[in-house]
């Protein structure tokens, strides 16, 4: 399997996360792509390439123009403000507000934001936009044949929404790259997210649409970031009804009831017959993630990447959230691992 | 004029706001009554008296029994999850996300919280009590038979909505005594919002009724804080129709500029001829309060508290925001000797 990597991750290297109540190195650091590349390079599953350039259009596919647009300016006008710190939201449209689009920097943030523990910072845009071409080529590899590929992007993306960013997520690669699908010949495209998380941004995106199938195995929204979204009865809207399946599950499950929330969402991706499979990867599932509550053990990574790859399906591998650092190679390469084992 | 005055409001004493990214002192502290204290001291309009103790009862008439309860309980939560920071909210119900009230701490902090740059503490509960019940006395003054009385609150009230605290503030003090007045016999009572900052809290709380007129001189929503309320096109809805009135206007805005607005809504006023007046006083509209972009002079608050005088209502004066500290006194207590000049 090949992976596709860029350096212009490491322009996201925020400083500050808003984390009980203090502001701490963040959780979402540079150096978890380094462990994921050691283990890449010690178990050695295909190259490694760097991505291609496409340009904003496949992103504005997903995106509001308007977040787009803000990702990229509101450094600047943060700086002007003189404010010293990263740019984080102090406020937003909430419950029985109006959804206008302030003009303040300290507005727009509260506009495009959904959580204040991602702060804006010089390179975020680079870094993002970066990631975005890496799902892009990744998913290019599929369509050229192959029957697997990772995207190793970072930042992450399933919790970036139509117009909104936050939980460390800017752009939706996973989103961004379905589309990709879609444009190209696809009629349909599954996005199974295993990443600890709910995948709010992927189901805001997808949710009134049946030609994406996005299911989501997480944390219960009670007791889980991102809390407002993921309930089990939230299964799409308009022509999008049915295609939208959550899996959440409470604090301390073990890899064997996770995994039957697995078999379901194969079941219903088989009934689906997409024509290609994306997997929102994060492995904060481990049973150490520093920020997550579920039990799973490093060889149980392995053998869900051989549930997925016996669906016979192309697969793009899109890597999301993972906290645990130390590990997080190892539980990585484990899913790519089980995945080439079985498939 | 009697003033009502706690020092129950030492007991909220944060010791960190989210501000340009960073966590700073707040602007909001306890030093703010001090000096507002001294000058009244030293001008003695009249008398400082306690405030009695009214229970919880009133303040539920105003706001929710679910966000009543987490300000009580939140901390002891917070606490229990090990955070070692102030508790501040990370994420909330953005943009199609539900509206369902989640379990965990960080998920009910995002529920009830409108913004992010208010962290709870131990003492919030308490001195957010104290604070409505100065309220509540100094509304009894007025039932009394007094023609005016100052509530001088802290925590201020006028951010809090029925069901969400921020911008400083925990309890709408000015809407519990309004509604004290309305369980007592009046018909109709007006709140008049002269903070610099829209009162969104008070607006969202009597937006559906004709009971109580509001009405807001602030900086417009596009540039300043709540930034998601204060249009000059929120009008109210249903028997609330026509009951709240925006005034917003922009950076820079003189006194001139302001007093129009002030005699626009004074006339409003007159014409709604209620039984009890209430004022929102934040003097955050000087030229140099720190957070704010109003440039009224410290002579200009003795002038408007003479033409909101010359209505001939009863009127119970309510402590909001004002955190140019060392002027604070003289600006508010300005308010007070130029209403009672006029009176
Ligand atoms: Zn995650
Ligand atoms: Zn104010």
């Amino acid at each position: 399997m090949k992976t596709v990597f860029s350096e212009t991750h490491t322009l996201r290297d925020a400083k500050t996360e808003l984390y009980g109540g203090e502001l701490v190195y963040p959780f979402e650091r540079p150096s978890r792509m380094t462990y994921i590349l050691d283990r890449l390079k010690a178990v050695d599953p295909g190259p490694i390439l760097p991505p291609g350039d496409h340009g904003l259009a496949p992103i504005l596919r997903i995106h509001d123009a308007g977040l787009v647009d803000f990702l990229q300016t509101a450094w600047d006008e943060w700086q002007a403000e003189g404010y010293e710190g990263e740019a984080i939201a102090t406020c937003w449209p909430a419950r029985r507000m109006t959804q206008r689009r302030p003009d303040h920097i300290d507005g727009k943030l509260g506009y495009y934001a959904l959580a204040t523990e991602t702060s804006l910072t010089p390179g975020t845009w680079d870094a993002a936009y970066g990631s975005a071409q890496v799902a892009l080529t990744a998913a290019d590899l599929i369509r050229a044949g192959e029957r697997s590929a990772f995207a190793l992007c970072r930042p992450p993306g399933h919790h970036a929404a139509f117009d909104m960013y936050g939980g460390y997520c800017f752009l939706n690669n996973a989103a961004i790259a379905a589309q990709r699908f879609l444009d190209n010949g696809a009629a349909r495209v599954a996005i199974l997210d295993v990443d600890f998380h709910h995948g709010n941004g992927t189901q805001d995106i997808f949710y009134d649409r049946s030609d994406v199938l996005f299911l989501s195995l997480h944390g219960e929204p009670e007791n889980a970031f991102p809390h407002f979204l993921g309930y089990a009865d939230e299964t799409g809207t308009g022509a999008g009804e049915g295609f939208t399946v959550n899996h959440p599950m409470p604090p301390g499950t073990p890899f064997s009831e996770w995994r039957r929330s697995l078999d379901a969402a194969l079941d219903r991706i088989a009934q689906y017959a997409p024509d290609h499979l994306i997997v929102s990867l994060g492995v904060d599932t481990f049973e150490t993630d520093p920020i997550s509550f579920f039990k799973l053990k490093s060889p149980d990574f392995t053998t869900y990447g051989g549930d997925i790859a016996r669906l016979g399906l192309p697969t793009l591998f899109v890597m999301e959230g993972g906290y645990d650092i130390a590990e997080i190679g190892l539980n990585t390469v484990n899913v790519i691992e089980g995945f080439l084992g079985a498939a």
